[in-house]
């Protein structure tokens, strides 16, 4: 495992804002895929509105034209309806919002290291469960067409949504496949015993904390036989909850997963688990550590802090492994490894 | 609408503990069909264990032998780790438990109103997503299968799932439908464009109010689609959360929902909607007002005061109604009413 000397390979000084009234704040937590002699990642682009002073402005995509157009609620710090959360979150007259509007953006490279950013959206939030974002991608081939899902999130809640395309220029809606509260989620890239399987991640409060799930699908729209598959540990880096993350590299062993945990401190970190290869709800073995915690600057320091997730990485032929990983909710890191060097970590 | 002269018409004195150390607390929230020449009702039986003075008991299911026999957590007040919520709920070490189990009772009736309660469970918790119990369950035929969907509640949260019927006397489990955090959802009796749906209410917190969700499905086992189809208003009645009932009713003006919603002071009242014939993600109209508040003493007083919560009716052909209901946790109610009067309470 070794961190790419170039880290942070994207950062938001890289990225166009979608509005001219717009300030990109972060470009991290991308899906990844292999596209014919390319590497591509879809960022998850962060967006704020400055506000004048005294003021906290948070963007909305306004959708009622179906184009995604922004719109701003700006309201004055000093209502007392006006409650700051953390940089993410604004809470106003007793409703969550997000402090910036996230769109999903193209990157594309030859090397996997030096990436060109597109300077226009290639999916803008355009459906009302969209309005306040959509982020976190994973980007899954199945035959020739490339699934890409990701958590739109709204009034009505953050929910798990899929979109598809067969050439990263045109892309469709397919809806909202796991309701809210839910995100994480990432498909098996093939059928496994005559079904879609896919990992998924509902929220949890109050009995339990969020936990890995499974589900299972005729058609990767329709989807059932949920099993809890996963649970956070009582330990410090797995306390609060844990989450999958890109889809799983099928190896001999099993089904490789990493997924991310948030510990104490809010610290997120990385972990691997694997899975059998004829039933991807049982777990084989899970990592006691993380492989991969906040430790450099970019990783500790930020919109904020500490941490460290990954949603999207490209399996080589070979084993090697480009890991690509959001920092801080800001700017996007790579690391270095391979199917084995991950393995080892279920030792 | 009238309330029968023999309210409540099952109370928990009527329900044989499904254990020698238990005590059955409530007898409500009962799913409802017509079968035969008989009414069927599966009531929610929810019961607890006595605890040794200065203690709580917690039944839990314990599954690891498929029986789904009793386990009783006991802990001391005294305990420093112990928070009691109000009389559904104990918090241990930063944990929610239910302070009873539920499980699923058959009743029948030639009339309607008077009902013997068969003293075995009919479905008890036997699956890890159901130790803390299941509960209000919704009956649907659909050809010859009765499906009932019900709530399952465990440490993973609680979830919507599913078993069939074709005789009441022999079920079959079908897994988890709507993964945590999901309850109330219900069935359409047939299949509408070509496909089955269901309305169901996924949790939401933070960023809005719990709310009526729409899905899809070919198959009844495997959903999609999803789409928030009612929000809670900021109404005295309905400004905590709104939820579905019972499977809705055919009419030519459309799909009659009986929904209940949770206001000001935890008061749940019950609603009526009216959703398009071709597409019941589509709201028509929707009452102003409650058509059944909590009022009489059984409804306003009781294990949780201030309830009353329908899941369960019954049509005739004539178009009069049998509309069962929760009131207070604790017995079950019955309302005389008919679908000409629930469709005017929309005016």
């Amino acid at each position: 495992m070794e961190r790419h000397r170039e880290n942070p390979i994207i950062t938001p000084e890289m990225v166009k804002p979608s509005n001219p009234d717009y300030r990109v704040r972060g470009a991290f937590n991308p899906g990844a895929i292999a596209y014919g002699d390319e590497i591509i990642l879809l960022l998850r682009v962060a967006e704020d509105c400055p506000a004048q002073r005294g003021k906290v402005a948070v963007p909305i995509a306004r959708i009622e034209d179906g184009m995604g157009r922004p719109e701003v609620l700006e309201v004055r710090l000093s209502d007392p309806d006006v409650r700051l959360k953390d940089t993410r979150g604004v809470v106003y007259r007793g409703i969550d919002y997000l402090s910036t509007m996230s769109h999903l953006r193209l990157a594309r490279s030859r090397d996997g290291v030096h990436f060109e950013v597109e300077p226009e959206p290639f999916l803008f939030p355009s459906d009302p469960s969209e309005i306040f974002g959509i982020v976190d991608a994973r980007i899954t081939r199945i035959g020739d067409t490339f699934y890409i899902n990701y958590s739109g999130v709204s009034p009505d809640g953050w929910a798990t949504a899929l979109a598809t395309t067969h050439d990263f220029r045109t892309v469709q809606r397919r809806g909202i496949l796991f309701p809210p509260q839910n995100n994480d989620a990432s498909f098996f890239p093939e059928k496994i015993g005559g079904r879609y399987c896919a990992l998924h991640r509902p929220n949890n409060s109050g009995f339990g904390k969020p936990s890995i799930w499974h589900a299972a699908s005729p058609d990767l729209l329709h989807w059932g036989d949920h099993r809890c598959v996963l649970r956070p540990r009582e330990t410090t880096w797995e306390e609060q909850k844990i989450g999958g993350g890109a889809p799983s590299i099928k190896t001999q062993a099993g089904w490789l997963q990493i997924y991310h945990a948030k510990g104490t401190g809010q610290r997120y970190s990385l972990f691997t688990a694997l899975l059998a290869l004829e039933d991807p709800s049982r777990v084989l073995k899970q990592s006691d550590e993380p492989f991969l915690k906040p430790e450099e600057p970019y990783e500790t320091d930020g919109f904020f802090p500490n941490i460290v997730f990954s949603n999207g990485l490209v399996c080589r032929p070979d084993g090697s492994v480009l890991l690509y990983y959001g920092a801080c909710d800001g700017c996007t890191a790579l690391a270095l490894t391979s199917t084995d060097e991950l393995l080892r970590t279920l030792q």
